[in-house]
């Protein structure tokens, strides 16, 4: 049974916070895993993996804008492609996030979903889903 | 074997970390794991977990003071629940995090612990300990 | 056959971001693990593991500036040691990645390296690595 899924993300503004619980979704009846764990992991230096609200749309606009205010496009960077502050967004957000699965569905919490966080978009990205059982 | 634990924790602050790790043990003993993986998970949106130091309650102490400083409740914030600043917190903090298990033991540091990171409390929160041997 | 593996790393800075990629493939080469995860754990409270881009090195200063400037060493800190800075710096990072591993290789991003994240050195670290088939 195939456990590594690969799916593409359009992304549409420089910043953005995309759910994919979708992919998973699909990931997962396809692997029909019943018991086990899932790595949703994202391949650029300029993104992330996080999980958050899917209820109010605006806890999405009030983390967009804490993101550019807390880590913001530094005067003193010196990287040439002047996406660093995606880089550090990055580094703090993570590259994956693990989840439980049980009963052939994934343990959220009432009000989470996964969320591809563009940092230096808009650009087609990646998202490998990986499913282990157990 | 059941490999897949809910504990209850209960919070008595607006923000607070608090040690695990007697959960995590009880799972542990419990799936009878010698090798393998630990995944506790927070299925909230304004909590997370984390590892920090166990030995110097100081250390606790600077993490939440730190944590206030550098992601406040911004009076930008739309959202009308009024907790913004613990969804960030939540997705600087990340919703699970990954042990190892060796020889029937979590593979720590010596002053590493695991914390359940609230932050918009007191509430009863759940945390989830998923185990699969390898 | 072996699946969990330690290794040493040595730091020559107070903050220091070091590229271990080259343990990694090691580790994998051994397991013989074709298909499956690795988790790189980081069993230190000063310390952390970021994945970030390995081909521009302005990059990491960027990294470690905007670290720097972002978590300073708080004069309200009250932690003896005086390192509190780095247990902030190593909640936010995180102490583990989750790698996926398809045809025996890791399912890395073109520009994306795992990096042991020093911010109390300088000192002698360990990093483990877990490799689960599947």
């Amino acid at each position: 049974m195939v456990n590594l899924f690969e799916y593409n993300v359009k992304t549409h503004h420089k910043q953005e916070l995309i759910n994919i619980d979708h992919y998973l979704n699909e990931a997962l009846e396809k692997s029909q895993v019943e018991e086990g764990i899932m790595i949703v992991y994202c391949p650029h230096t300029t993104a992330g993996i996080t999980i958050n609200e899917n209820a109010d749309p605006d806890v999405k606009k009030d983390l967009n804008a804490a993101l550019n205010d807390t880590f913001p496009n530094h005067e003193y960077f010196i990287h040439r492609e002047g996406n660093s502050d995606g880089h550090m967004k990055s580094t703090v957000t993570g590259a994956s996030e693990t989840l439980i699965i049980s009963e052939g569905r994934m343990v959220f919490g009432t009000w989470q979903s996964v969320y591809f966080a563009e940092f230096d978009g808009p650009r087609t990205r990646t998202v490998y889903v990986k499913i282990i059982g157990g």
